[in-house]
């Protein structure tokens, strides 16, 4: 069976994955770069940007693994741009440019279905308005025996977690104290009992986390 | 000068440091003793229970500095027992027996001042309806230019945090997800710029951070 993974996934001590006020300019709103700066190091992180270099240390080793094995991602509508209602700007198409670093079947979950877009390097974005568990269904079948990937952001992460449809956890805990954005952990009490749980400290400071299936 | 400290203060992923439904049963709610299981194996919670034994790894080489050169405790009402309001029973001198670990004057905040109780081994329970900087310069004169632990609960400390009076924060960051009771980060936003950080995962499945000032 394919196994449904969630990777890089950052959180503040604090317990938020994205700040507040997300705008064109502000992916993840009043965070900035705070939660991901640890990402930006990483061979894994410039080679998806198509830049050289990148760190190759231990926050390499558990970035690195975000692609290998995956047939299709999940991913909510804040994650894939600001706009929020019905969609004003057909031209956007993500934050990624042409060619985006997923290539592979991307299912961006939205109350407002669209017609999907075809992207350079393999990625097609497709639009559902979807539970968690059809939105996994045909994600599967278009991963082709593959894993599916639960891209984020922390709702879309939240609801896939509530639904016990997550079989491997990646969050990087950042020493920072957001104070407002979004939670990921809101409604997921006593989650640590469905999950085999290890935590490793880098020298960035994050304290990677990966939950699994006993 | 004294400085003022925060030892061995277990917080959730979520960000809770105690849970919900405090009694004379549950000093931390429905949290049980789960905040602290990494804490009950340490040689010095043996030690100040008076039980022989326990773990003499990094867990305790961390724990094992709460007492050094300490010469007052400040604490929330809510950290010296679960009663509410006007005192009902003067009886009740804390949880911790007759002769408590502290050995020092402990100054209990509490809006129902009360006489003070002198307990064995050296410690005295005062209790005080003062601000954060009036509590530490009476505790900062009873200490004898040693140092000021302020011991808890959550609402205490944050409240020394967000007046700005720590200098040395540790907390054990527990991979539980309490999903309610009382949060230890609320209103601190940004509190990393004040300190250095550093944080080390431990086999207990703790991560350990130190906040010192820079």
């Amino acid at each position: 069976m394919s196994r449904v993974r969630v990777h890089n996934f950052s959180v503040s001590l604090d317990g938020f994955s994205t700040g507040e006020g997300q705008s064109m300019d502000a992916p993840f709103g009043h965070a900035g770069g705070r939660l991901h700066d640890w990402f930006f190091h990483t061979k894994t992180f410039r080679t998806m940007h198509g830049e050289e270099g990148g760190d190759t240390g231990v926050d390499e080793a558990v970035a690195g693994t975000w692609g290998t094995g995956v047939g299709a991602e999940i991913m909510g509508r804040n994650k894939f741009g600001p706009q929020r209602g019905p969609w004003a700007d057909h031209e956007w198409t993500g934050w990624w440019g042409p060619n985006p670093p997923f290539h592979t079947p991307v299912f961006v979950l939205t109350h407002h279905p669209r017609p999907s877009v075809e992207m350079e390097g393999g990625t097609t974005f497709h639009f559902l308005d979807a539970t968690p568990e059809e939105a996994l269904r045909q994600a599967r079948e278009a991963a082709g025996g593959l894993d599916v990937r639960i891209g984020g952001g922390p709702s879309t992460v939240r609801q896939f977690l509530a639904a016990d449809l997550i079989d491997h956890l990646h969050v990087a805990v950042v020493p920072i104290i957001l104070g407002r954005g979004e939670r990921l952990w809101d409604g997921l009490e006593g989650l640590e009992e469905r999950f085999h749980i290890e935590s490793v400290t880098t020298p960035s400071g994050v304290t990677h986390m990966t939950f699994t299936r006993p």
